[in-house]
């Protein structure tokens, strides 16, 4: 979309950033610096710069949660990338319908494992690194400006060979096993709460069951939202995410249940279905 | 561009966003996406999202201190909101005269209370939470999107019931006792400094007293600004925000005095005005 | 404003915000509200509002670092300014050739010094201090209305007295000495990378000595991006910022190293070269 398309009724395009340059960084700065160079208005917003260094994962959910809620044609770029100057690419990508699409610029490091989940790969296409841009920080030097040309009218279609498929991280998915289903905590907010791999449409089983396993812990009571236990209780309910979610009220759930990402969670098989060998 | 170029109307409309989800947070994000969904361009500013977990008290702190300065028309959505999906309202409200009126989303839980204090209420009225909104996230799944409606030009009427007043909290205010006036800590900025909450009208009994009690700490240097007294000095002075403020000079003010929000301070009957019994 | 009402030239004027008021600070959103009650659409961009409290020499780092990637004609608001309502003076400045000037308003107290560096001093005016104005916080009661005002037109001439120069602080060059060249570490960013003082252009130097001393350590590993040595590994190569910069592969060298701003590095003279007595 551009300024003529719109016919002045809709807001300009949104351009999303999320690093682990960290907030106040000088990095963010030089790379909004160079945005700012293109000559069509744009709406600029920070997703993170708090992403922790280095931690694809961790860019990798907050993409993937994040990026559904952007209006159609939203160019995300994202540079979370422990590997910049070495071989891995980087690319450009479109996901999702027609009218739901989002791009990306970022490398392809694995940092849209979710969003792909999410939306299926449309386009995408490798980027060249042209031979001026320094060894070490390709965000300022290679993906800005292309975001600033593409904001100016380029057609990714000039850009470099088509690819098929994108690097993804193992993500984590909910298991079966003989005493029940089994997942993980792939995500700690602000507030210590505990999102799990285990998804809303299990809360059938949650209920049947009566508990969730956070590790060593059995969470007994299952609320709608925060507010219906008393403060300090630990909780279980569906999360804002579309996931089980367990939180302790008005207080942190990690340090709590000492939960990080990783720590097993699951439902048991009821107790009136186990059967004596 | 020119004011002259955009026929000199003037900025678009202003939405700010106050929360408690730590900066970086996907749930900010999400948030934003849906506000951008809005067809109506719009100036988005963050004014924290560093509000400590479920604290209502420093939200309306921040929300009071921030609206008087922006512009008449700004829309703030304030979502510090501990009791999402029980029987706390959703609320718009507008406050101030027309020529600098405020408008607001928010939970009816008291982030408005500082807020009233500065401006007059001068409608308000309860947002009807529709079925498929989730129970734990009414910023996204109610507030945004009615954010972008009012942009697009949604007329508050169509909202639910008026509502005379709102929730507020306990608020302190300076007491006369007989030893003198009693206030405290009201604020803690991100230098130290103490902000009390003892008017800058209090001055001259100040003066006059020659020093202000905090906790068991008496501040006898008063300056005018901070750079008066020498590096490492503890002094009392009228800070921005019109209160009497409490600082160490390139240091930190609640460290050296021990003090945090709610710390008794109180500036003494001047001893020439003590009479023995 | 709309897309269509600039005709889809350019993007508004940018203004940028550092300060060390502390991200989510009610200071920043009262700087915000000043700004926008300006009547001429702008992007507002934030570099830091983590700045170390009082800390001139961080800012000035950050602001020269961050300014040149800016578009021509960026005003950058700069309130790091511990001497606030003393003698220092308040300054508006122009830097850098017309095609790629950047302006600022700010205290005159050495916040510019590396800007200086990488930019000429165009112009300077003094800035008069209206009787109204608090004496604790001009960036609210002073810059940022000023800045509205040049927004909507208003002339730098109608400003104080010129100034033909600013206060800058001591900045940290190399120096050649009997033994090497001798350089300190400059900045320190949020993957915890030194920046030295010693420029790219002694690469060849660093490569005939075949080690970087940082403090009481040898760097032997000399690369050209993070992830040409293992992680782990302590490395030295060629910084985004045009310096010799250490790194520990996604790991943090100012740990493992026990460096911070200050800590001496140096390239020795290298072995063959050196002459028995």
């Amino acid at each position: 979309m551009t300024a003529a398309d719109n016919g002045g009724t809709a807001m300009t395009r949104v351009v999303t950033l999320t690093t682990d340059f960290g907030s106040g960084s000088g990095y963010v700065a030089e790379l909004k610096g160079r945005l700012l160079q293109a000559m069509t208005p744009f709406t600029l917003v920070d997703i993170s710069h708090e992403v922790p260094p280095h931690d694809i994962r961790a860019a990798a959910w907050l993409v993937g949660q994040s990026c559904p809620a952007f209006p159609t044609g939203t160019l995300h770029i994202v540079v979370v990338d422990p590997g910049v100057g070495t071989e891995r690419q980087l690319v450009w990508a479109r996901l999702g319908p027609p009218q739901a699409h989002q791009e990306f610029l970022c490398p392809d490091n694995g940092v849209l494992t979710l969003a792909l989940k999410r939306l299926p790969l449309v386009a995408a296409r490798r980027i060249r690194v042209p031979p001026e841009a320094s060894a070490t920080f390709h965000g300022r030097d290679v993906l800005a400006p292309l975001a600033a040309r593409f904001l100016d009218g380029l057609h990714p279609e000039s850009l470099g060979d088509p690819l098929d498929q994108l690097a993804t991280l193992r993500w984590p998915a909910p298991e079966e096993a003989p005493t029940g289903v089994q997942g993980e905590v792939i995500n700690i907010d602000a507030f210590g709460n505990l999102v799990t791999s285990l998804p809303a449409t299990l809360l059938p089983r949650l209920q049947a069951t009566g508990y969730l396993r956070v590790g060593r812990h059995e969470i007994t009571t299952l609320v709608r939202t925060y507010g219906e236990a008393a403060a300090g209780s630990a909780v279980a309910l569906i999360g804002s995410q579309g996931f089980i979610e367990v939180a302790v009220v008005e207080g942190r759930a990690d340090k709590r249940l000492s939960a990080r990402i990783g720590t097993p969670v699951a439902i048991d098989i009821p107790a009136s279905e186990n059967r004596p060998n």
